[in-house]
């Protein structure tokens, strides 16, 4: 078995390592091709000028030459797009070792495996929110030596932290997630429906690449996108505070506000760590597991919404002007608190609808397992109108948070609601990096031939892990719509725009072709997964057909051949969704101009999210209705199962579809909203002087 | 095999009419609290004072007490139902009768079949717009004979008439479409999946409730819903144009442009039908059916084109003014026929776009039906794909229409682009309703047991059909759309708002939350079929199992049960969604007041579209692509039947899936944008004088 074990594990880590440095290497010519891209562009603001210029929000003053702001916000891009890459691979590291611990300790029971998946996904998300911000702040001071008190140069350079971060996401989003699901699918439409084999069977060909989907596409992927969102959402921050009377007093302390908030959130999701490890121990059977993860939600939840309070009545002003597109608010530091305390219950409030409707411990999964009695029609029917429905209370928590933290303080309320939400990004990440460790932990014990007792466990972990991951992706779908708008009130008031009119026809085509961008992605991103899918089904079935020995176990099956379709089709098919989301707001912006940009914004924004949020549930639905049925812990669910009767294959062909919806179409859409408003943000000057040359003409 | 139609015939008669007349003592209820509702409101807003106010617009002119606008909107309102309700009526007795005579002329050949049923959609066509236009234009001239010269009240009234049209058509889509697709699905998923009968099948109980089901959705429905479209876009061409320079110079001949554009489409549309005859004795085989259908589609809008030149020259001044949000633009004649112009060829290219992506002669349809080969997940996922993809081009026509009309003359332009869409109503609807005719005939030649190679033709006839209704289906989503947008201008004039600031929280939640209710309406109606269908499997099982003799023929099915469940479910389930759309301005306009009202109009238009779209097509191409594979015309084809192989089953799986996708979320979506729309424009007057309770205190 400890043979077996080593060589499982090694493969899935070299076919990792030589995935994500072939990834890389894609990567780093766009990384090189995008810097030169945001110098040239940058640098011609002002003709590539090196005189110094009057500042944009205080004529009086001089700001610094537009070029070297040009070169400072590519470094700052390459810097965020390193940071983000780095927290991927370290991220990646982490997990694909906590799989196998895992799996090793589920030997003890499943509170010991429990504890050893939730504290490697602690370890994930510590680091991950602690580099972040640590080279932002690093960053941040670096820049000031050159900047001085020029803050509106500074910040206006440090946007393109945000930027790099999140184009790497996408890559890993969009490349990771449909490495995963072709794996997936493929594996699951031969394995689990022609030949009625277990999930993560060492006799499936595609068994590896299904597990190193896993790790490419929920632990790189999630954490880069995260890490995003939480450097777009800190630059956001910034950039509008730094045009505020924050930057005019230059109080550096308050002008921090939003890095203190993330700071003091590390603090909080350590204390809820520990707090909860008391009730780790007494974690024996599996059904405690999922109540026990949402108590760390709550926890800390709790303990931040007093962090935030004591942060923002130690370090800001009673008192301070906030700028809200052409006029200066004046803002009470109470106000603040609740802009950022609503942002975090909000996330909370996102995290626990997600749960209700994708947890089998509830009516709507139970429901749509029910409907796999009259086939997968009818399964398919119900899963998406559960989608569609779980939507609303999401949006709503939205609604409410921008509409509060809007009128109490402009476009910086939304900034720092968004970082309120993501402030317990931490403990967001170790419950959803939990998920996938879980899983892989399974699909080792499988591979490994350990005991079925062990695999027991892990299933057992694993049911709660993909509730988890489903909370998970509602988090970084809520925040991301959150930081989207922040970016946008960013993006509008460095451009200089005091209104947004709908009613100009501009503006309203920009809307309504906005809004329809998530669905040409979508097109393409759940097609790439098709083709990849169907490629795989088809090496999968012409291994079991031509390779004597397979089934009985004598022969191994070629694995490597199944990765390499798998790495293939996601650096193939990955271009042009990319393309679509980095090239929209440059043609449009250039093209069109600013009007027409901010409604495409707004329209993939308002569009984006739904949709987003509707394929993760979905998907999460689908899933743990199949593992309700197989799991027969009901009476209700043992009269649709066993395994293999009609119901359950009904559930296992929803759970294939789901697959592509919540594992790459929804998580690459929250990236879509993020990075077309971060790009938009980072060329805003660009458009400013040279933008809308159609209607110049 | 005489009697056994006669009595096919009846059944359905019978169960249509019975079911109609329930459905018309509820929105007889609904009507009249509707009719009390509008009064009261509107009523309201001068406080019931009979005497005589300042006009909105000309402050110098007295215009007539707003408690007589209330009356005369009421009335209009009941006017505008009345006449949907019969539309809907006369045009399914016409399509009943066609369906028994397209059965009996499939005898004489397809060709012959062919001109039956298309000649039956036309006489429902242009029953439909030419009883629309007459009672508007009768309407209005009675209305004149109080109103005199104070047209601002006068059109104000009349939108009454479109909200009528449009509260009808809700009924008959959601209730018609949630009937017809519990009572297809349910007779699928038995009678296809299980026991392998044909569909159609007198064994089949469900098989009355399927075909009269057919009637209601498609036929009343569809009726309904484009008679509201062009309705709505008449009544806000109207508007905008009572209080531009026609209304103040009062050119009446100028003022009934948008009816004298209708009334040309008709000719054009008689004129066309006339050239095509020609071409009609030509078709032989079946596959020239769709080419020639198409044809009539190019033919009118090239002929409109120039019958828009005529009107346009001949009733309008060369130039006038037009209110534009607060100002009056100046407009020259040759605009205003580009505006109609782009209108109408931007529903020429999305009725081609639909073509491409639902018809089984292209490859977006053929990658679908090869994507059977691994099984209905990928089918799904393909289709999924398919229908996000095809929303891409049509989006842009309209975002062009958009742009080109608002730029030329402002709201105007738009509810011009609009009529110029519809212009051609009467051809799109007879092509329209050719598809369920054909469809009908068929279920009726395999009921009454005619030959097989009758039910051969009507299943060519039908393949035809079902892209044709795509056709159909995209071109109300599209001018759905464009009407939309014009209701949502006239709405904007008529509540005196000039600017829609999206960087205004007010309106930016509103964006947000009105682009999540088309998900939230989605929900509701595909839940509603999922759950009638699930009922209907379980009634047509049990009457298999349980009635001896019905397999062998030996016993009549109790269909009656059948007919019985499709329309309890109907009546049930068509109540939350509509009370969704209906309520939402309401409560928005009353407790958020304008400015949310404004951002939930746009955020649902452009977010319903879309999904409207995409679901439309996706569940048209499933269905073709389920045809594609039953025809085998090709080797490909062939490859993946025949009928009952695992490709072909796989396809069945989606054809089922996009039954309610493509016949009742799709269309319903439609009047959701529509209808929130029109009833803002309605109940404008009292929103600016008594709404947004909430911000008030």
């Amino acid at each position: 078995m400890c043979n077996l074990l080593i060589w499982t594990i090694e493969a899935i880590c070299f076919c990792i390592t030589s995935f994500l440095f072939t990834e890389y290497q894609y990567v780093g010519v766009f990384m090189v091709a995008f810097a030169i891209l945001i110098f040239l562009f940058l640098g011609s603001v002002e003709g590539f000028s090196t005189k110094h210029q009057p500042c944009t929000y205080d004529k009086e003053k001089l700001c610094k030459p537009a070029v070297v702001t040009a070169i400072f916000s590519t470094l700052s891009f390459l810097l965020g797009a390193i940071t983000s890459v780095v927290s991927g691979f370290l991220g990646m590291k982490i997990a694909t070792y906590a799989n196998a611990r895992t799996a090793l300790e589920a030997r003890k029971g499943v509170g010991r495996a429990f504890i050893v998946a939730f504290r490697s996904g602690a370890v994930m998300g510590f680091f991950l929110a602690a580099n972040g911000l640590l080279v932002l702040y690093i960053t941040i001071n670096l820049f000031k030596i050159y900047y001085g008190d020029d803050w509106e140069g500074l910040f206006e350079a440090i946007t393109g932290y945000g930027l790099g971060g999140s184009s790497m996401a996408m890559f890993g989003r969009v490349g990771g997630g449909i490495y995963t699901k072709a794996a997936d699918v493929g594996a699951d439409l031969v394995g689990k429906v022609e030949r009625n084999i277990p999930e993560d069977d060492p006799r499936n060909p595609a068994v590896i690449a299904d597990n190193v989907g896993d790790n490419v596409g929920d632990i790189a992927g999630m954490g880069s996108d995260l890490f995003g969102s939480y450097a777009e959402s800190s630059c956001a921050a910034l950039v509008v505070a730094s045009i505020s009377s924050f930057g005019i007093t230059h109080d550096f302390t308050a002008m921090c506000y939003p890095l203190l908030i993330s700071s003091m959130g590390i603090l909080v999701c350590l204390i809820t760590t520990l707090f909860a490890t008391e009730d780790f121990f007494e974690i024996k059977v599996a059904k405690e597991i999922e109540p026990s993860l949402k108590k760390q939600l709550v926890i800390s939840t709790i303990l931040m919404t007093l962090g935030i309070a004591i942060v923002t009545w130690t370090c800001v002003p009673s008192t301070f002007t906030i700028f809200n597109f052409g006029t200066q608010n004046v803002v009470k530091n109470w106000k603040l608190f609740l802009c950022v305390s609503v942002g975090l219950w909000a996330g909370l409030i996102i995290g626990i609808v997600t749960e209700y409707h994708t947890s089998n411990a509830y009516s709507p999964v139970q429901e749509v397992a029910d409907s796999c009695r009259t086939g997968a029609a009818t399964n398919v029917i119900f899963g998406l109108a559960l989608g569609y429905k779980s939507v609303i209370i999401p949006i709503f928590a939205i609604a409410i948070s921008i509409f509060v933290s809007f009128t109490f303080a402009a476009m910086y309320g939304i900034a720092v609601a968004a970082l309120g939400m993501l402030s317990t990004i931490a403990t967001g990440l170790a419950i959803d990096a939990y998920g996938p460790i879980s899983d892989n932990a399974g699909g080792i014990a499988e591979m490994a031939a350990m005991s079925h007792r062990i695999r027991e466990r892990t299933d057992a972990l694993d049911a709660a892990g993909n509730t988890t991951a489903a909370i998970g992706k509602g988090f970084a779908i809520g925040s991301a719509a959150l930081v989207s708008f922040a970016l946008y009130g960013a993006f509008v008031s460095r451009a200089g725009i005091t209104t947004v009119d709908l009613l100009t026809p501009k503006v309203f085509i920009g809307l309504i072709v906005g809004a329809m961008l998530p669905y040409w992605f979508s097109a393409m991103t759940m097609k790439s997964v098709g083709i990849a899918a169907l490629k795989m089904v088809e090496e999968v079935r012409r291994q079991f057909n031509t390779i004597p020995g397979i089934m009985d176990g004598h022969m191994k099956p070629d694995y490597a051949t199944c990765v390499q379709i798998s790495t293939d089709a996601s650096f193939k098919e990955m271009i042009p969704p990319g393309a679509l989301v980095m090239l929209t707001p440059l043609i449009v912006g250039v093209f069109f101009g600013f009007e027409t940009l901010s409604g495409v914004l707004a329209g993939s924004l308002v569009s984006g999210v739904q949709i987003a949020i509707s394929a993760s549930n979905t998907g999460g639905a689908w899933d743990n209705a199949k593992k309700y049925i197989e799991a027969g812990a009901s009476a209700h669910a043992r009269n649709l199962g066993p395994k293999g009767s009609e119901p359950h294959k009904a559930a296992v062909m929803g759970d294939t579809i789901g697959d592509p919806l919540k594992d790459t179409l929804g998580p690459s859409l929250n990236i879509l909203i993020k990075l077309m408003a971060v790009e938009s943000l980072v060329f805003a000057p660009f458009f400013a002087a040279h933008g809308g040359l159609l209607f110049k003409i």
